[in-house]
């Protein structure tokens, strides 16, 4: 059993979805392992990690309608406001998603669905660059 | 340490828990690990993984009557509706609870405590056959 | 490669967040991982596991207002209420939340961001005593 890790670098456009599967993958691939769980990780705690469809982009357009009604920007609700009307409603978004996933490895490829991408979910308005921990235990 | 894994074929009754807590313990117990992790993982983007109470079934109900407040069928919101009024609901619904679980192994069980049990959650109103790959690595 | 593991007796004190990063920290020093996982689950369905911001309160006091609008305590949609007016809402809160939360361990230490600290998220109006089983598998 080894192990393997990296570190993405990975730059959003403000509030949106940036695919990251493509990088995983050929990042698992340069490792050689076959078998095992890959754990993916965000530093932070205004963006989080999601796993969705990869099909029809209308899914992630309405995503995004959800969470703007359910979270909306400038909600007086908050005392936290210090980056601004999207600050808090962006730290309870990550709070509702995932800071990290986990993805069995079988025959050298994570083990997604047809439709499953992995996607980093930007929570700001404005564009940053989120660091993406990636690591892989097998053989 | 040595890993195991299967993957489960679930059959789903439309919107609504299906218990899976026994198929994988059955499944454990025959690796023979004994200490370790085990990651369970939904091949899909319109059904989720919970671990939730297993006692009173009036948790489950009740479970679904906050999401269909939350998240209703037909909301005039999306656009994307090419599967029906439930498509897209099926999708927020996803984003806002599990893609994966892990679960350590002790003693060669998994660490629930007393009353959690693992779900499968169909978020689609109609049966599927939901692909749940469950990996175990210890020894 | 090699594990340990541990659990974690961790006191709430009503509907709040308890942060456990240093008690994972400590321990985790102590196994001597310098590069693997750490998977971190907690045995209820009533509390449940966060990663957020560390510096301002009021992110975690935002938070729980946020919670409180969307989840709130004796709605009369629930059947289950046998524990109280705050029982099945802690349910909900639950499941919109983490049981577990994996974190890659690099030279000796939980990868969190610079504002990352690791929490229970007690969803009871009264305090509790929460078991956290906390796993490391690394070398």
């Amino acid at each position: 059993m080894r192990q393997h890790h990296t570190t993405l670098h990975v730059t959003t456009h403000g509030r949106s979805l940036v695919e990251i599967t493509r990088s995983i993958a050929d990042w698992l691939h340069g490792t050689g392992i076959e078998a095992g769980v890959l754990t993916i990780f965000i530093r932070h705690t205004s963006a989080s990690l999601l796993i969705q469809e990869n099909a029809d982009p209308d899914v992630q357009a309405d995503l995004e309608r959800f969470f703007a009604r359910l979270v909306p920007d400038g909600d007086p609700l908050y005392e936290h406001r210090s980056e601004g009307p999207d600050d808090m409603p962006a730290h309870v978004r990550s709070a509702l998603g995932q800071v990290h996933l986990a993805v069995p490895v079988l025959q050298g490829r994570m083990a997604l669905g047809a439709w499953q991408g992995v996607y980093v979910h930007e929570h700001r308005r404005h564009g940053q660059v989120r660091q993406v921990v990636v690591q892989v235990m097998g053989e």
